[in-house]
């Protein structure tokens, strides 16, 4: 079906020009943003809680919350503190792409703004293709899941450049192995920045919130 | 983007009409067939080696395993006693379509099946819009994902049957609520036949063998 493949390359290029508009903008205003990637259910939104109750004070955070029905999650942004947080409601779509992303920036005052997270919908497909105009994704993955995930769905983990293991106080209720979780990782991806999590009892956010703090300074801090 | 949407009308035409070919060769040989869909790392693989290790001395057994890179899935159920398994490695490809699902089926003799799944690729998206000539979906969610997921993936649990919420023996470990995802399915879909099973210990599996049983016999027994 080459006609197909043709309209996917199109879209994807103009996914990639409005992403380069984005991205620009964030340059000049000095935001480090991350796009948060995963299967539903691993956790996005509990460890974006978690990080707007600790760092809040701290520096200005935007949330763009993308999810195929409801407004739950961004409801679940402003219940724990987030000031700027704005949905993203697909109507079906598996994933943001930078048109609606574009979008949902304009509504920030963005001179306003140190850290912009956009939390993707659930899927550890169909998000790795489209460029948002982030610094980065960050993959979640959870120990109830399968640790062969990275093998699985090689393409999210491959254009990640940090993993987030999230509910490490469930380790043991499966096979699920922290060792084996990391290794297959790994062999996709070499570089990739690892963090283990546990959401419920607070264990390891220590780690991944410092290295967030320097993330957000050092893109500040950048001439 | 008009051309984008009728190119996708094109494409899930023909894959309707290739789906029709396969239900005709399924019902003119009376195999009941079921397309299980859920995220990654709900436990589609052990809910299928569960069923196969209890069922496969009394029925027929064939067996479709999609996933996007590695035989993995495949080579679990082979291990469970699986007799004829046929991965389809998608490649990239988010969802399985009838085209793949045609091309593996021709590999089984279906004289001599009673059963067929097709194990999907991990994606509570996608899958829901591709009908692959089975007699229903049967969608997994477990206990360690939010009990909100009916509500924000509303098309996969309106296109399917039967809900199986599997992982029951991590209930309470997070705040998820049994009732509530119950609740919220049935808002989506009132007719969803529901079941409760925890692979790892065994726990309500009986119900689901039962209910499978009697659905391959009904349609066996069908004139």
């Amino acid at each position: 079906m080459p006609e197909k493949i043709n309209i996917e390359k199109k879209v994807l290029s103009e996914n990639d020009r409005l992403a380069g508009e984005i991205r620009q903008k964030l340059v000049e205003r000095k935001i480090f943003s991350f796009n948060m990637v995963s299967s539903p259910g691993s956790g996005k939104t509990s460890l974006l809680e978690k990080t707007l109750e600790k760092l809040k004070n701290e520096m200005r955070i935007a949330l763009i919350a993308g999810d195929v029905q409801t407004e739950n999650d961004a409801n679940r942004l402003k219940a724990a503190g987030g000031k700027m947080v704005r949905p993203i409601v697909t109507g079906g779509a598996c994933h943001l792409d930078a048109k609606m992303v574009g979008e949902a920036i304009e509504q920030f005052d963005l001179g306003a703004v140190d850290l912009l997270v956009i939390e993707n919908v659930g899927n550890l497909v169909c998000p790795s293709s489209y460029d948002l105009g982030e610094d980065m994704k960050v993959v979640l993955i959870s120990t109830t899941e399968g640790d062969d995930k990275p093998l699985k769905y090689p393409g999210m983990f491959r254009r990640s450049a940090v993993m987030v293991i999230n509910k490490i106080d469930l380790l043991g209720s499966s096979d699920f192995e922290l060792a084996r979780v990391k290794e297959n990782a790994l062999k996709i991806n070499g570089n990739l920045k690892i963090f283990e999590v546990s959401c419920r009892n607070g264990e390891g956010l220590e780690g991944w919130l410092t290295w967030l703090k320097e993330e957000v300074s050092t893109k500040r801090d950048k001439i």
